[in-house]
């Protein structure tokens, strides 16, 4: 299938109409069998991956990403959406729980069991830098439809015609397994995406994208007369924290993976690494410089994107105590950009706001050089709360278990030895962390438990087993994990 | 123990250091072991219940609620304190997940281990209904402190010296097995309140109240620098949709059941049924109406409570087609309320907007009269959404599954033939709901999963074994229910 034409902008009173018709669909979607709920993922997926070459044609047109890296993006989105047809067959996702009545217990209860059910339609906002996996078919989607709800992706700007290409497919590769029509749906324009996250029928909302962005949505989504849960991955400045023993041991190789990591994809990653903890007086910051220097440029997703990066690269190198070590350059033509190195010292640092220190989203990298360990974890606490940290250092030295424990307490997830680029999707992963990282610490946007958050529990109290919804029932529960009577039981 | 004073007002501007220390007090709890954690929590149980006469005098002299009822009130309150310590011991609150490095999955993945940890000092706003249950150590506390969070009271003036009672035994408790001294604080007056929810340190909200109150303070909540999780369990109009069979076969007792039901405390419980759906001409409104007649009077909790009442079934009673059919008593001197009964069509219900059919806190009912089996479906979703409905039905009409399917979509939780008022404290149960009734659908304040509120997942990504945190390492995941590879495990 190749499209030529994004789709048209939406009227943004059409809006409020395509959320009812969606949650209208939600109640057929519900209703049908968890088998075929997996199935339908998959299907998703198959479509995808046959279609392969023209959607990485068109979304290299569109985003400039190179073709090697948008297949492996487009790989990794259809085995998200397969792992989540996993998830929905085992079936631990719907946390069903049985008490029996009991007469003995303090105060004596009834029979009760409860379940998640999908909690209505769902709002996605993807992101421009993964157009396959935080996009119309990626992992809020995914996760999303795995819950049981009905999606309505508002469309990217940044790639509209992939968009328009995908939602074909997924809406083609539903109706292949008979999936209500409205289950499904794609919106665009800016109007069209602030009706949605106002639409009476929309009951949450999944976003990837800017701090800004977000937080305006958040606060649109809190204050309607009912607000509902708005789960946004906003930007994240993350830190790599590298010890003394780790910079003496092996400075050079973690030099050229750090610039590796800011450079790569154009350094327009959530999880790339913005900020590098290097000793003062280690050498690490002149390996770090030496391994930019021969570095090419390349090109950013929008002028939006690129222009950005310009400004952002300004404002943190005018931030007192910031040096410029190698300036970026951006071609406003070509989009082209080359890496920027600044730097700091750990007591400058100290002493400006942490929000001073915004995120650059494009291939900028801020040294913070420390004097002393306590000014290290000092300066990880100076910064605002991260989606990920990557601590390098020697697992004797007693510095490294203080590093991984504070590090838990500012970032989602700790990466050991390694880079905070690539997150993993698995049962484990955590894609989060406190504001200004995400709008919803609790919760995580990759990995089996995303659907957690399009869910809400439901108990039933009393009643007679041949009323209960058929996932209820002993039948099916005896096929999936389980909690009974407080004793949690395999299938 | 016996105090006379409450504790006085807390200065607003002391707030944000009593957050601060309790963040403190919580990097020294959530390392304590969680075999301590539980024993804390079973402390605060003992001493509760060893000081049970001093505390239920108290309480009965500060809310006007029966001895009986109090005691009831404490045995369940202490009991749940004694499940979360269960929930503690048992483990799988904590959700660990290990994936090993798996070079050959797409994209291959490094070794994770995900784990949930506590979030940091919670503020909990207790109710004046529940003195004990919802209040100082009621479950938010009790499933924050499970959770591994330090805990903030606000105390209810409704109850301030049973609150001021209770705070120190709980504090006794907690010093007598060496918790961190400001792992539990408590704070008294509207601004300290305000300022518990905007303090930097304060990391999430538990509060149980009206809905005006609640928004307020969800609002505050939100529109923070950095929003926090706000769980407010705020008010709800809960129906009983009673069948032509079912009115048919046991009319009678269904009409004085539910008049019990509505009475009960003085109809002050979220799960009060404030709205009873029967059929039209099956004399259900007759017999419902001469239950009513013979009922006493009862004190209602507080004299603004009073007052409430009796404004709110005025307002009520004036929304077109509602009719007076047993008006309410208030004595504002010795605050005994006799009960109401107001009745409306299901037709002329369908004419108005749902939210002038307000919560009536206090011992209220309003009949719906239905005509059709659709009108009464009809009229079940025109009612916002609620905490709980009742569903009064014979198990063989076909009515009986539509109905209870419908509820299952406009509640967090469905009772079959029998009361919604009363909550049981287990595994399964859920008390949620959608907007009006909480904040927070996805996640309930009664139950074992109410830990789940305060909870945040950390990934630990390729983190040598010696240097993981305790809980994470096999030999802690081998006692507990635990995911690896995707597969979940028993001890």
């Amino acid at each position: 299938m190749t499209i030529d034409e994004p789709i048209p902008p939406t009227p943004a009173d059409a809006v409020a109409g395509v959320a009812e018709r969606s949650a209208i669909a939600g109640e057929l979607l519900k209703e049908l069998p968890l088998d075929w709920r997996a199935g339908m993922l998959e299907s998703i997926a198959q479509r995808l991956d046959s279609d392969a070459d023209p959607l990485v044609e068109v979304a290299g047109a569109e985003t400039h990403l190179p073709a090697q890296r948008l297949r492996g993006e487009l790989a990794r989105t259809t085995a998200q959406l397969r792992l989540f047809a996993s998830v929905v067959r085992e079936g631990s996702f719907l946390e069903a729980t049985v008490d029996h009545a009991d007469a003995t217990a303090t105060p004596p209860h009834p029979e009760i069991r409860r379940i998640l059910q999908p909690i209505g339609p769902v709002g996605v906002f993807g992101a421009s830098n993964f157009p396959f996996a935080f996009s119309v078919a990626g992992g809020d989607t995914a996760s999303a439809l795995a819950a049981g709800c009905p999606v309505i992706v508002k469309l990217h700007e940044g790639h509209p015609v992939l968009s328009t290409m995908t939602a074909a497919l997924v809406t083609e590769a539903m109706a292949s397994v008979d999936a209500p029509p409205d289950a499904f749906a794609m919106i665009r324009g800016r109007s069209a995406g602030i009706a949605l996250v106002t639409a009476p029928a929309t009951r949450a909302v999944g976003f990837t994208g800017s701090e800004r962005g977000g937080r305006a949505l958040f606060d649109l989504a809190q204050s309607r007369p009912d607000p509902i849960p708005f789960y946004g991955e906003l930007g994240s400045v993350n830190a790599a924290a590298i010890t003394p023993a780790a910079a003496q041991t092996r400075g050079e190789a973690i030099a050229v993976g750090l610039v590796d990591s800011y450079t790569l994809g154009a350094g327009q990653f959530c999880t790339k690494p913005g900020v590098a903890l290097v000793p003062a007086r280690s050498g690490m910051r002149s390996s770090i410089e030496a391994a930019v220097a021969d570095r090419a440029g390349q090109p950013m997703l929008t002028s939006a994107i690129a222009a950005g990066f310009r400004a952002a690269v300004d404002e943190v190198s005018s931030v007192p105590g910031v040096r410029m070590l190698v300036d970026a350059a951006v071609d406003p033509e070509t989009l082209v950009a080359t890496p920027a190195l600044l730097s700091i010292s750990a007591e400058e640092l100290l002493a400006v706001a942490s929000d001073a220190l915004r995120e650059m989203f494009g291939p900028a990298c801020l040294i913070v050089e420390y004097e002393t360990d306590d000014e290290l974890l000092a300066a990880l606490h100076a910064l605002a709360p991260a989606l990920a940290i990557g601590v390098h250092a020697e697992p004797d030295e007693p510095l490294a278990q203080r590093l991984l424990a504070d590090a838990a307490r500012r970032a989602g997830r700790v990466v050991w030895n390694g880079w905070t680029t690539g997150v993993a999707v698995t049962w484990s992963m955590h894609h989060g962390g406190a504001w200004p990282s995400t709008t919803a610490s609790i919760h995580t946007s990759v990995g089996a438990t995303a659907t957690r958050r399009f869910m809400t529990p439901v108990a039933f109290q009393d009643v007679p087993h041949d009323l209960l919804p058929p996932l209820l029932k002993d039948k099916h529960l005896s096929r999936i994990v389980r909690r009974v009577d407080g004793e949690l039981r395999l299938p």
